[in-house]
Protein backbone atom coordinates (compact mmCIF):
# COMPACT_ATOMS: atom_id res chain seq x y z
CA UNK A 1 0.00 0.00 0.00
CA UNK A 2 2.88 2.69 0.91
CA UNK A 3 4.50 1.98 -2.63
CA UNK A 4 0.94 3.42 -4.07
CA UNK A 5 1.48 6.34 -2.14
CA UNK A 6 5.41 7.46 -2.73
CA UNK A 7 4.44 6.55 -6.83
CA UNK A 8 1.62 9.18 -6.17
CA UNK A 9 3.81 11.79 -4.26
CA UNK A 10 6.93 11.30 -6.54
CA UNK A 11 4.62 11.93 -10.03
CA UNK A 12 5.41 15.75 -8.02
CA UNK A 13 8.12 15.62 -5.61
CA UNK A 14 11.00 13.06 -6.06
CA UNK A 15 12.15 11.62 -2.03
CA UNK A 16 14.71 9.74 -0.84
CA UNK A 17 14.43 6.69 1.06
CA UNK A 18 15.02 7.88 4.40
CA UNK A 19 12.40 10.95 3.73
CA UNK A 20 9.97 8.36 2.45
CA UNK A 21 10.46 6.16 5.60
CA UNK A 22 9.64 9.53 7.66
CA UNK A 23 6.05 10.48 5.45
CA UNK A 24 4.94 6.95 5.59
CA UNK A 25 5.92 7.37 9.31
CA UNK A 26 2.91 9.43 9.78
CA UNK A 27 0.66 7.10 8.22
CA UNK A 28 -2.04 4.72 9.00
CA UNK A 29 -4.10 1.92 6.59
CA UNK A 30 -7.29 0.78 7.03
CA UNK A 31 -9.92 -1.55 5.16
CA UNK A 32 -13.79 -0.73 4.62
CA UNK A 33 -16.31 -2.89 3.48
CA UNK A 34 -18.88 -1.57 0.86
CA UNK A 35 -21.34 0.73 2.43
CA UNK A 36 -19.59 1.49 5.80
CA UNK A 37 -18.85 5.03 6.52
CA UNK A 38 -15.44 6.51 6.74
CA UNK A 39 -16.55 10.11 7.75
CA UNK A 40 -20.13 10.39 9.65
CA UNK A 41 -22.30 13.95 9.02
CA UNK A 42 -22.44 15.58 12.11
CA UNK A 43 -19.07 13.49 13.95
CA UNK A 44 -15.18 14.45 13.82
CA UNK A 45 -13.26 13.93 10.79
CA UNK A 46 -10.27 12.54 12.40
CA UNK A 47 -8.59 12.19 8.63
CA UNK A 48 -7.16 13.16 4.97
CA UNK A 49 -7.61 9.99 3.16
CA UNK A 50 -5.57 8.20 0.40
CA UNK A 51 -7.98 5.87 -2.02
CA UNK A 52 -4.77 2.80 -2.80
CA UNK A 53 -7.71 0.88 -3.72
CA UNK A 54 -11.55 0.94 -4.26
CA UNK A 55 -13.85 3.99 -4.71
CA UNK A 56 -16.04 6.27 -2.19
CA UNK A 57 -18.41 8.40 -2.16
CA UNK A 58 -18.67 12.15 -0.73
CA UNK A 59 -22.50 13.09 0.14
CA UNK A 60 -24.52 16.09 0.97
CA UNK A 61 -27.58 15.46 2.53
CA UNK A 62 -30.13 18.31 2.78
CA UNK A 63 -33.44 18.95 5.71
CA UNK A 64 -35.43 16.48 3.45
CA UNK A 65 -32.79 13.86 3.31
CA UNK A 66 -32.36 14.06 -0.35
CA UNK A 67 -28.84 12.99 -1.07
CA UNK A 68 -26.14 14.89 -3.49
CA UNK A 69 -23.04 13.74 -4.43
CA UNK A 70 -20.71 16.08 -4.24
CA UNK A 71 -17.65 14.02 -4.97
CA UNK A 72 -16.21 10.60 -5.93
CA UNK A 73 -12.80 8.96 -5.03
CA UNK A 74 -11.02 6.65 -6.42
CA UNK A 75 -7.60 5.20 -6.47
CA UNK A 76 -4.72 7.79 -6.20
CA UNK A 77 -7.20 10.80 -5.01
CA UNK A 78 -7.56 12.31 -1.91
CA UNK A 79 -10.51 12.59 0.15
CA UNK A 80 -12.25 13.90 3.44
CA UNK A 81 -14.41 16.78 4.31
CA UNK A 82 -11.53 19.30 4.17
CA UNK A 83 -13.63 22.12 5.67
CA UNK A 84 -14.28 19.75 9.02
CA UNK A 85 -10.99 17.69 8.90
CA UNK A 86 -8.88 21.24 8.52
CA UNK A 87 -10.91 23.50 10.77
CA UNK A 88 -11.71 20.43 13.34
CA UNK A 89 -15.24 21.20 13.46
CA UNK A 90 -18.20 18.61 13.00
CA UNK A 91 -19.02 16.60 9.30
CA UNK A 92 -21.11 18.92 6.90
CA UNK A 93 -20.63 15.48 4.42
CA UNK A 94 -20.44 11.89 4.81
CA UNK A 95 -17.69 9.73 3.17
CA UNK A 96 -19.00 5.93 2.35
CA UNK A 97 -17.91 3.32 0.18
CA UNK A 98 -19.48 2.36 -3.01
CA UNK A 99 -16.32 -0.38 -3.19
CA UNK A 100 -14.46 -2.70 -0.63
CA UNK A 101 -11.81 0.43 0.01
CA UNK A 102 -8.29 0.38 1.38
CA UNK A 103 -6.90 3.77 2.65
CA UNK A 104 -3.97 5.46 3.99
CA UNK A 105 -5.23 7.48 6.91
CA UNK A 106 -3.57 11.24 8.18
CA UNK A 107 -4.33 13.14 10.76
CA UNK A 108 -4.46 17.28 10.48
CA UNK A 109 -1.59 17.08 13.39
CA UNK A 110 0.26 14.81 11.43
CA UNK A 111 -0.09 16.83 8.28
CA UNK A 112 1.05 19.79 10.43
CA UNK A 113 4.55 18.01 11.52
CA UNK A 114 4.86 16.26 7.86
CA UNK A 115 4.55 19.51 6.75
CA UNK A 116 7.34 21.28 8.68
CA UNK A 117 9.62 18.30 8.83
CA UNK A 118 9.84 17.94 5.11
CA UNK A 119 9.31 21.24 2.76
CA UNK A 120 9.17 18.93 -0.05
CA UNK A 121 5.64 17.51 1.11
CA UNK A 122 4.41 21.17 2.00
CA UNK A 123 4.66 21.83 -1.73
CA UNK A 124 3.61 18.60 -2.30
CA UNK A 125 0.04 19.65 -0.97
CA UNK A 126 0.36 22.78 -2.27
CA UNK A 127 0.32 21.32 -5.87
CA UNK A 128 -2.92 18.77 -4.80
CA UNK A 129 -4.54 22.41 -3.35
CA UNK A 130 -3.97 24.37 -5.93
CA UNK A 131 -5.45 21.94 -8.73
CA UNK A 132 -8.22 20.64 -6.45
CA UNK A 133 -9.23 24.36 -6.71
CA UNK A 134 -8.93 24.70 -10.62
CA UNK A 135 -10.71 21.59 -10.73
CA UNK A 136 -13.70 22.59 -8.69
CA UNK A 137 -13.84 25.69 -10.68
CA UNK A 138 -13.75 23.86 -13.93
CA UNK A 139 -16.43 22.35 -12.34
CA UNK A 140 -18.78 25.53 -11.22
CA UNK A 141 -17.95 27.03 -15.39
CA UNK A 142 -19.37 23.64 -16.16
CA UNK A 143 -22.15 23.59 -14.14
CA UNK A 144 -23.10 27.42 -15.21
CA UNK A 145 -22.64 26.88 -19.46
CA UNK A 146 -23.14 23.61 -19.98
CA UNK A 147 -26.04 20.97 -20.62
CA UNK A 148 -26.26 17.73 -18.36
CA UNK A 149 -25.48 15.88 -22.18
CA UNK A 150 -22.12 18.31 -22.00
CA UNK A 151 -21.23 17.57 -18.93
CA UNK A 152 -22.21 13.15 -18.78
CA UNK A 153 -19.86 13.56 -21.99
CA UNK A 154 -16.90 15.93 -20.07
CA UNK A 155 -16.85 13.15 -17.14
CA UNK A 156 -16.53 10.44 -19.46
CA UNK A 157 -13.83 12.37 -21.29
CA UNK A 158 -11.97 13.27 -18.49
CA UNK A 159 -12.52 9.97 -16.03
CA UNK A 160 -13.53 7.01 -18.34
CA UNK A 161 -12.82 4.45 -15.64
CA UNK A 162 -15.18 6.13 -13.39
CA UNK A 163 -17.96 6.46 -15.00
CA UNK A 164 -17.51 2.37 -15.53
CA UNK A 165 -17.77 1.62 -12.19
CA UNK A 166 -20.08 4.28 -10.40
CA UNK A 167 -23.80 2.48 -10.35
CA UNK A 168 -25.84 4.85 -12.92
CA UNK A 169 -27.90 6.08 -9.46
CA UNK A 170 -24.61 7.53 -8.09
CA UNK A 171 -23.67 8.96 -11.40
CA UNK A 172 -27.42 10.87 -11.62
CA UNK A 173 -27.23 12.06 -8.06
CA UNK A 174 -23.61 13.66 -9.14
CA UNK A 175 -24.65 15.52 -12.11
CA UNK A 176 -28.60 16.19 -10.70
CA UNK A 177 -30.54 14.20 -12.86
CA UNK A 178 -33.23 11.56 -12.30
CA UNK A 179 -31.64 8.28 -13.04
CA UNK A 180 -34.26 7.79 -15.79
CA UNK A 181 -32.56 11.34 -17.44
CA UNK A 182 -28.97 9.61 -17.52
CA UNK A 183 -30.01 6.51 -18.72
CA UNK A 184 -31.65 8.49 -22.09
CA UNK A 185 -28.57 10.67 -21.89
CA UNK A 186 -25.93 7.37 -22.24
CA UNK A 187 -27.72 5.55 -24.21
CA UNK B 1 -0.15 49.26 -0.86
CA UNK B 2 2.66 46.93 0.07
CA UNK B 3 1.56 47.60 3.40
CA UNK B 4 -1.97 46.10 2.81
CA UNK B 5 -0.07 42.71 1.38
CA UNK B 6 1.85 42.61 4.61
CA UNK B 7 -1.28 43.21 6.49
CA UNK B 8 -2.59 40.14 4.69
CA UNK B 9 -0.01 38.00 4.91
CA UNK B 10 0.52 38.05 8.47
CA UNK B 11 -3.07 37.07 8.78
CA UNK B 12 -1.91 33.43 8.46
CA UNK B 13 2.04 33.79 8.62
CA UNK B 14 3.90 36.36 10.35
CA UNK B 15 7.05 37.93 8.35
CA UNK B 16 10.05 40.07 9.95
CA UNK B 17 10.89 43.01 8.41
CA UNK B 18 13.83 41.32 6.27
CA UNK B 19 11.57 38.43 5.10
CA UNK B 20 8.90 40.97 4.09
CA UNK B 21 11.71 43.05 2.27
CA UNK B 22 12.62 40.02 0.26
CA UNK B 23 8.43 39.09 -0.40
CA UNK B 24 7.93 42.46 -1.85
CA UNK B 25 10.80 42.41 -3.97
CA UNK B 26 9.27 40.16 -6.33
CA UNK B 27 5.71 42.20 -6.61
CA UNK B 28 5.07 45.23 -8.97
CA UNK B 29 2.38 47.32 -8.13
CA UNK B 30 -0.02 48.50 -11.05
CA UNK B 31 -3.46 50.77 -11.84
CA UNK B 32 -5.82 50.14 -13.89
CA UNK B 33 -9.44 52.28 -14.94
CA UNK B 34 -12.47 50.66 -15.24
CA UNK B 35 -13.05 48.49 -17.99
CA UNK B 36 -9.83 47.45 -18.28
CA UNK B 37 -8.65 43.73 -18.65
CA UNK B 38 -5.77 42.25 -16.76
CA UNK B 39 -6.45 39.23 -18.54
CA UNK B 40 -7.83 38.89 -22.09
CA UNK B 41 -9.00 35.18 -23.21
CA UNK B 42 -6.75 33.64 -25.77
CA UNK B 43 -3.34 35.48 -24.64
CA UNK B 44 -0.75 34.91 -21.82
CA UNK B 45 -1.46 34.70 -18.17
CA UNK B 46 1.47 36.64 -16.69
CA UNK B 47 0.21 37.38 -13.48
CA UNK B 48 -1.49 36.45 -10.15
CA UNK B 49 -2.93 39.51 -8.52
CA UNK B 50 -3.59 40.50 -5.17
CA UNK B 51 -6.21 43.03 -5.62
CA UNK B 52 -5.19 46.26 -3.28
CA UNK B 53 -8.12 48.28 -4.32
CA UNK B 54 -11.16 47.76 -6.40
CA UNK B 55 -13.13 45.62 -8.00
CA UNK B 56 -12.30 42.61 -10.71
CA UNK B 57 -14.42 40.15 -12.42
CA UNK B 58 -13.77 36.63 -13.57
CA UNK B 59 -15.44 35.92 -16.87
CA UNK B 60 -16.05 33.18 -19.04
CA UNK B 61 -17.31 34.00 -22.53
CA UNK B 62 -19.18 30.94 -24.33
CA UNK B 63 -19.57 30.07 -28.33
CA UNK B 64 -22.16 31.74 -28.85
CA UNK B 65 -20.93 34.99 -26.58
CA UNK B 66 -22.98 34.73 -23.87
CA UNK B 67 -21.17 36.11 -20.63
CA UNK B 68 -20.68 33.88 -17.00
CA UNK B 69 -19.17 35.52 -14.28
CA UNK B 70 -17.10 32.91 -12.69
CA UNK B 71 -15.89 34.65 -9.80
CA UNK B 72 -15.62 38.80 -8.46
CA UNK B 73 -12.03 39.79 -6.34
CA UNK B 74 -11.71 42.89 -4.03
CA UNK B 75 -9.52 43.96 -1.70
CA UNK B 76 -7.00 41.10 -0.05
CA UNK B 77 -8.73 38.91 -2.78
CA UNK B 78 -6.07 37.43 -5.31
CA UNK B 79 -7.49 36.21 -8.63
CA UNK B 80 -6.15 35.21 -11.69
CA UNK B 81 -6.88 32.58 -14.53
CA UNK B 82 -4.76 30.15 -12.43
CA UNK B 83 -5.22 27.24 -14.49
CA UNK B 84 -3.73 29.24 -17.29
CA UNK B 85 -1.47 30.96 -14.49
CA UNK B 86 0.27 27.94 -13.70
CA UNK B 87 0.48 25.84 -16.72
CA UNK B 88 1.83 28.42 -18.71
CA UNK B 89 -1.12 28.02 -21.45
CA UNK B 90 -3.69 30.83 -22.81
CA UNK B 91 -6.21 32.14 -20.64
CA UNK B 92 -9.75 30.95 -20.95
CA UNK B 93 -11.46 33.50 -19.17
CA UNK B 94 -10.77 37.24 -18.83
CA UNK B 95 -10.25 39.16 -15.77
CA UNK B 96 -11.62 42.99 -16.03
CA UNK B 97 -12.03 45.90 -13.75
CA UNK B 98 -15.73 46.57 -12.31
CA UNK B 99 -14.49 49.52 -10.78
CA UNK B 100 -10.66 51.43 -10.84
CA UNK B 101 -8.25 48.81 -9.43
CA UNK B 102 -4.65 48.79 -7.77
CA UNK B 103 -3.24 45.66 -8.03
CA UNK B 104 0.42 43.86 -7.05
CA UNK B 105 1.29 41.44 -9.93
CA UNK B 106 3.23 38.27 -9.09
CA UNK B 107 4.96 36.08 -11.73
CA UNK B 108 5.06 32.33 -12.25
CA UNK B 109 8.64 32.18 -11.86
CA UNK B 110 9.15 34.66 -8.92
CA UNK B 111 6.47 32.95 -7.00
CA UNK B 112 8.07 29.54 -7.48
CA UNK B 113 11.74 31.43 -6.65
CA UNK B 114 10.04 32.69 -3.91
CA UNK B 115 8.42 29.67 -2.52
CA UNK B 116 11.81 28.02 -2.57
CA UNK B 117 13.22 30.74 -0.61
CA UNK B 118 10.45 31.66 2.17
CA UNK B 119 8.76 28.16 3.62
CA UNK B 120 6.51 30.27 5.49
CA UNK B 121 5.30 31.67 1.74
CA UNK B 122 4.66 28.37 0.43
CA UNK B 123 2.85 27.69 3.62
CA UNK B 124 0.92 30.70 3.78
CA UNK B 125 -0.31 30.19 -0.40
CA UNK B 126 -1.36 26.42 0.79
CA UNK B 127 -3.56 27.90 3.20
CA UNK B 128 -5.19 30.01 0.17
CA UNK B 129 -5.51 27.57 -1.83
CA UNK B 130 -6.59 24.77 0.35
CA UNK B 131 -9.48 27.53 1.44
CA UNK B 132 -9.76 28.41 -2.34
CA UNK B 133 -10.77 24.41 -3.03
CA UNK B 134 -12.82 24.49 0.09
CA UNK B 135 -15.08 27.73 -1.22
CA UNK B 136 -15.55 26.43 -4.54
CA UNK B 137 -16.85 23.15 -3.29
CA UNK B 138 -19.83 24.87 -0.46
CA UNK B 139 -20.27 26.72 -4.17
CA UNK B 140 -20.82 23.87 -5.81
CA UNK B 141 -22.85 22.26 -3.15
CA UNK B 142 -24.96 25.56 -2.68
CA UNK B 143 -25.51 25.45 -6.97
CA UNK B 144 -27.03 21.90 -6.65
CA UNK B 145 -28.57 22.15 -3.26
CA UNK B 146 -30.22 25.61 -3.11
CA UNK B 147 -32.56 27.76 -4.70
CA UNK B 148 -31.73 31.21 -6.58
CA UNK B 149 -32.92 32.95 -3.38
CA UNK B 150 -31.12 30.83 -0.91
CA UNK B 151 -27.76 31.24 -3.09
CA UNK B 152 -28.68 35.40 -3.15
CA UNK B 153 -28.95 34.98 0.74
CA UNK B 154 -25.90 33.38 1.18
CA UNK B 155 -23.89 35.63 -0.83
CA UNK B 156 -25.17 38.38 1.25
CA UNK B 157 -24.51 36.97 4.06
CA UNK B 158 -20.75 36.43 3.39
CA UNK B 159 -20.08 38.98 1.31
CA UNK B 160 -22.44 42.23 2.43
CA UNK B 161 -19.89 44.69 1.08
CA UNK B 162 -19.68 42.56 -2.41
CA UNK B 163 -23.76 42.51 -3.31
CA UNK B 164 -23.99 46.82 -2.43
CA UNK B 165 -20.96 47.38 -4.78
CA UNK B 166 -21.38 44.82 -7.69
CA UNK B 167 -23.79 46.28 -10.06
CA UNK B 168 -27.20 43.96 -10.27
CA UNK B 169 -26.41 42.74 -13.95
CA UNK B 170 -23.31 41.34 -12.85
CA UNK B 171 -25.06 39.89 -9.93
CA UNK B 172 -27.10 38.05 -12.36
CA UNK B 173 -24.47 36.76 -14.38
CA UNK B 174 -23.10 35.30 -11.77
CA UNK B 175 -25.81 33.55 -9.97
CA UNK B 176 -27.21 32.47 -13.52
CA UNK B 177 -30.64 34.37 -13.71
CA UNK B 178 -32.45 37.44 -15.13
CA UNK B 179 -31.26 40.79 -14.00
CA UNK B 180 -35.43 40.91 -14.01
CA UNK B 181 -35.56 37.85 -11.89
CA UNK B 182 -32.58 39.02 -9.76
CA UNK B 183 -34.81 42.22 -9.16
CA UNK B 184 -37.75 40.10 -8.02
CA UNK B 185 -35.16 38.24 -5.02
CA UNK B 186 -33.68 41.18 -3.74
CA UNK B 187 -36.61 43.61 -3.57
Amino acid sequence: MLNTLRTHIEKLVPLTDEEFALVSSYFTAKKYKKHQFLIQEGEDVHYNYFVVKGLLKLVYTDESLKEYIVGFAMEDWWESDFQAFYTKTKATMSLECVEDTEVLCLQLDDYKKLCAALPKIEHFFLEKAYFGFIAAQQRIISTMTSSIKERYNQLLEKHPSLIQRVPKSLLAAYLGVSRETLSRLSS
